[in-house]
């Protein structure tokens, strides 16, 4: 996105995410994906492998010509750690250098509890996911930890009051990267999201919107396979839009944000009114229980509870809705659905983006806009996080993030 | 925004670029902006000063080391045209191939009129200004037309019944092209608004937003000074982007877009059903004359009309939800008014776009947001037309726009 050529990612990281994206691939493929010519990719690939991080594994049958050598990534060359973390739900992942998830761990979020409290917690949760894998905490890359925003990435800090003061400008990733000694980047959860299943290869285009919905709701955008970044990565904050009427206060300073109006906690508040619902339930009602007490609401709506189903379908339309409006601003005809809100809802949430996309965005003339459930809905951002290490590591990232040059 | 190299802007078009918006620049500093090599450097340089396409203006002042040579565009290069048209308004520019504006004229929009009789009519002017100019045909690069959408930019035709079903599919490129005997591209018109703004070097950041409001209102994005694409070019449609309550129909097929809300046409039909005010004014009504009811509203407004000031301040108030729902999603923290709706409301409605943003922009925390107003609010997508041209012939362009290669 700039015509200063040293902003851009190294042409080694750039292959490397190939590699790893594709899984197997020989060299003419990746020439071809890449558009480099033989030779740099050659003398790329020397270096790639002698630096252990690609290897050859094997040749192609082809009915005609030469057999081509394959490479794939060396997924001992490293492991990378993410971390999700929102008021209510934290997730932590370890991936190999070839991005495949070797553990995971889903435990309570941010709640009313303290910063340093739940570095630590988080911390220990690494531990314990490393010593279970049997990973030396030498072959840790770094961690990518991803929150809501607004983030300074730059800096490691929140800029924001949620999910309570004393978070604004805490040191996060300076104090997780004392604890877990090794490097930690700051990521956007929407944004690490997008990364996430642009991985994973099950959205069948380069371009795509994601709707990320946790305890808040966020969005990402992949333009030709690039992340959209914005002037300082907080983008997309579609949780943060008012798309409807009514004019409910937001944390944010606003009113009538869609998060308010259509987000678990604003699901789970309006189904509590409700105290046969609430009693049906059991919903708990407390802030650091509201994607359990959704979840519930979720699955009472998939076995034929009317009033958990209108509820959710409300929220549904909303977020159709803001599909629409993605859509139309970012000129996209897919959006992925991802986040930990997604893991029960996901299908009836779906349905009605489907629908909202098919009547309403504006692309309708020119190709079906289509939405798609993560099929990983609650560990996307984890694992999002984890590629941004993996991603940071190859190109040689600047700022706070001084992880290890894996490529000279 | 691609992996694959070759279908990024050539080495030569971005220099060409780099020195046109400089206006007048040293080697060593076109390598300090382009991050290139000064081997690089000298090497493209030449070609270009061997091609005529720049020259060499004289030597820098410096109190130490040896005088830098200086390099500028050679206007004589060639020539661009630039056309916008929309329902009510047209506007016709040429500019040289160092960007500066030659010649303008503004004309009638397409109004009830049959794309062939519009086209004509916009070709004759461009033949006018040609002539009043004293340009030979011969040195005119090609056109580039500037429209709402949604385009198919490559196939040159709209994909909408607006301004009529006579104008859907309807070959606009082909047709100008072949009465101007020239090559024409299309453009979105926000866009082209967007890269009239970037080259007129006002807008003090290379991060920013446009919304462009003419008969309709559009949005523009440049980030990290490239332009926001998206899928297929017809991005941010923020005109149909539902932000307030209220269902009125629009024409895209959806109800409570901005445009219809707010747009020119809303505010001058809100002031057809106070007829004092319509008499005050002579308002006519009529499709065609928008812009011209509107622009009498605006003048009124200033003048202290508080009828007037009423309907301008209420759909100033919703453009300002717009502009924070663009920065909050787009992650930016300048908006750039352009297009003839502003040409005497705009620094009403900058007011308006200046307190939302102040109140309301997500990025508050980080970093004061601005409203500007374009300096050149009525010309500014023609102009972004005009140079869509000379970037296309410079670097080559692809598929429909098959322009002069000036660069071997």
């Amino acid at each position: 996105m700039s015509l200063v050529a040293t902003a851009r990612p190294s042409t080694a990281g750039l292959l490397l995410d190939l590699v790893r994206t594709a899984g197997t691939i020989s060299r003419v493929e990746l020439a071809q994906s890449s558009g480099l010519t033989a030779g740099t990719i050659t003398h790329i690939v020397r270096d790639l492998i002698q630096n252990g991080l690609v290897h050859e594994v094997g040749r192609s049958q082809s009915a005609r010509g030469t057999p081509r050598r394959l490479l794939q990534i060396n997924p001992q060359a490293g492991v990378a750690i993410g971390v999700q973390l929102d008021r209510t739900t934290a997730t932590v992942v370890l991936v190999d250098f070839a991005g495949h998830t070797l553990a995971t761990a889903g435990l309570r979020g941010a709640g009313q509890v303290s910063p340093e409290e739940t570095l630590s917690t988080l911390a220990g949760q690494v531990d314990e996911l490393l010593t279970r894998t049997g990973v030396a905490r030498g072959r840790v890359l770094g961690a990518g930890l991803v929150t809501h925003g607004p983030q300074d990435r730059q800096r490691g800090v929140l800029l924001t009051d949620q999910p309570a003061p004393s978070w604004r400008e805490f040191p996060l990733t300076r104090t997780l990267s004392a604890a877990l000694q090794v490097p930690v980047l700051l990521e956007n959860d929407a944004t690490a999201a997008a990364i996430g299943e642009q991985w994973a290869g099950d959205v069948p285009t380069a371009t795509f919107g994601v709707i990320y919905m946790a305890s808040g709701i966020g969005g990402g955008v992949v333009v030709d396979g690039e992340v959209y970044r914005g002037r300082a990565s907080n983008t997309i904050e579609i949780g943060h839009v008012a798309l409807g009427s009514g004019g409910v206060p937001c944390v944010c300073g606003n009113r009538g944000c869609l998060e308010v109006m259509a987000g678990p906690s604003a699901v789970v508040a309006r189904a509590r009114q409700d105290e046969d619902l609430t009693a049906r339930l059991s919903l708990r009602g407390s802030p650091d229980q509201t994607l359990t007490d959704f979840e519930r609401l979720a699955r009472a709506s998939l076995g034929g509870d009317a009033g958990a189903r209108a509820l959710l379908d409300e929220s549904g339309r909303q977020l159709g809705r803001a599909a629409v409006a993605l859509v139309n601003l970012f000129d996209l005809d897919t959006v992925v659905l991802a986040g930990s809100a997604f893991a029960v809802a996901g299908p009836q949430y779906c349905d009605h983006v489907a629908r909202a996309l098919s009547r309403h965005a504006l692309c309708r003339e020119l190709t079906p806009a289509r939405a798609l459930l993560s099929a990983n809905a609650a560990t996307a951002a984890a694992v999002g996080g984890a590629l941004s290490v993996l991603r940071s590591s190859a190109t040689g990232a600047r700022g706070r993030f001084a992880g290890p040059r894996l490529v000279p």
